[in-house]
């Protein structure tokens, strides 16, 4: 395993760039930090880069990584890993990993249940929604043009993994959408202001589930491609759900919908 | 309305200590910061003791607040507001509010949908469990010992009003809970290992619901006392979901139970 050991290497600017939205999408390569994302990619490795390793974990790894000769394998000092790492104590173990190619023209014609996140910003429930819809088995994720990264470092933490499992479609614009419609697609969102609630709203066949801005709610511009909304219904006197948990409600109601084994009770 | 111009002031100096655990629960007192928490206290306005504001809010809250006698009114300038505020963008509103007298006896008596928080140690969990049970009607909130302080800044915040409104217990330990199993309780858990899912759990009558520990789920201690488990259908590759997400999942599934009008379509 090569040893690294200037802040000036070329591997470790890379790291450092790719911290930056604008360096991921130009070499369409993102970072992935900790053993348990490092286990969740050996699964199925085909996107692994490189992988920065402490001394530790050098050894832990190192008969499982000489399998793989095409992933480059590099060994850091606990002072480099610290530079490298988002977070303040770094486990020791940070990863680059190519982004997927993601194209709807792959998910269009067949029956799936897609998310569309409409301006959701906060990193923090990027992560989190894709990591509900990783357990949750959501076919595929559609971003507006103006969502946070899901590829920013605090994302893929809070994806828990899920990053590497759920495709993820960025820029989906109206065009887009309506080409899904086009394809028997139905887009239904959640609106405090629909008369009808969630657990009346059909889920089954090709859906569209629109989640909405954290503070503003669902866009004019998507609210009008809508086929039907519903509510989750709340507590009059609560503004809101945060974005994340509404979703996680949402995908829940959709599984249980579209697999009819969940409400029948086990009999041994 | 009484100006405040330095930072020695012991009004100030009382804010920069109720940021520490020990002194919010020797003074019964914590922190709430924003127009809308400010809004949602004077919707109540009892436990509100200090409100320190901007001049832009003094203009804006004065009329409201000369109603109330009781309440100290604080001018400050931008910098001591920046140095009591918790966010990098103060508001220009930051509010002391008293904690209230919860005590588990006015409740174990009656048919209340409980849960219990379980070793909850992130703060953002612990605010947004709490927002979601005000939006869910959660009757109140059981908190073994070892979980974060509800009332800490960063739980208050992401309770988004939430702390205002339901009772949390703390210090919840197994005498306690055996005196709610004594009084008709059912104390369940979602656990990964239960045989029967959430959609044939009963969540009807008195019902404590456990949410275990981040990493660790329910504690051995805890399981002993549940009467029955139930787990929530998962992707099997997924390890977990994040304790928030679990916690409205199930809240959510909680409600539908109990009212039963949720689940018939609306006629017009």
């Amino acid at each position: 395993m090569k040893e690294i050991t200037s802040k000036d290497n070329p591997a470790i600017k890379q790291v450092l760039r790719l911290k930056q939205k604008k360096y991921r999408w130009k070499e369409k390569c993102y970072i992935v930090e900790g053993h348990k994302m490092l286990d969740e990619i050996l699964t199925c490795p085909q996107g692994l880069v490189k992988v920065f390793l402490t001394q530790e974990y050098a050894i832990a790894y190192g008969e499982v990584l000489r399998k793989h000769r095409d992933i480059e394998c590099l060994l850091v000092n606990d002072r480099l890993m610290a530079l490298i790492s988002e977070t303040e104590q770094p486990q020791g173990v940070l990863a680059l990993v190519k982004m997927p190619q993601s194209n709807y023209f792959n998910i269009i014609q067949k029956e799936r249940l897609l998310l569309l996140l409409d301006h959701i910003q906060d990193p923090g429930n990027m992560g989190t929604i894709i990591r509900t819809s990783w357990a949750f088995a959501v076919d595929g994720i559609l971003l507006s043009p103006d969502c946070a990264d899901p590829f920013s470092p605090k994302a893929v933490r809070a994806s828990m993994g899920g990053i590497l499992h759920v495709p993820v479609f960025c820029d989906t614009n109206t065009d887009i959408l309506n080409d899904f419609l086009g394809h028997g697609y139905q887009i239904i969102a959640s609106l405090p202001e629909a008369r009808d609630n969630i657990f009346t709203q059909d889920f089954t066949g090709r859906k569209i589930i629109v989640i909405g801005n954290e503070s503003r709610g669902v866009s004019t511009d998507i609210k009008k491609l809508c086929t039907s909304s519903f509510k989750i219904p709340l507590n009059p006197d609560v503004d809101s759900l945060n974005a994340a948990i509404a979703c996680a409600i949402i995908t829940m109601e959709a599984l249980r919908q579209r697999d009819s084994c969940l409400n029948t009770p086990t009999v041994l």
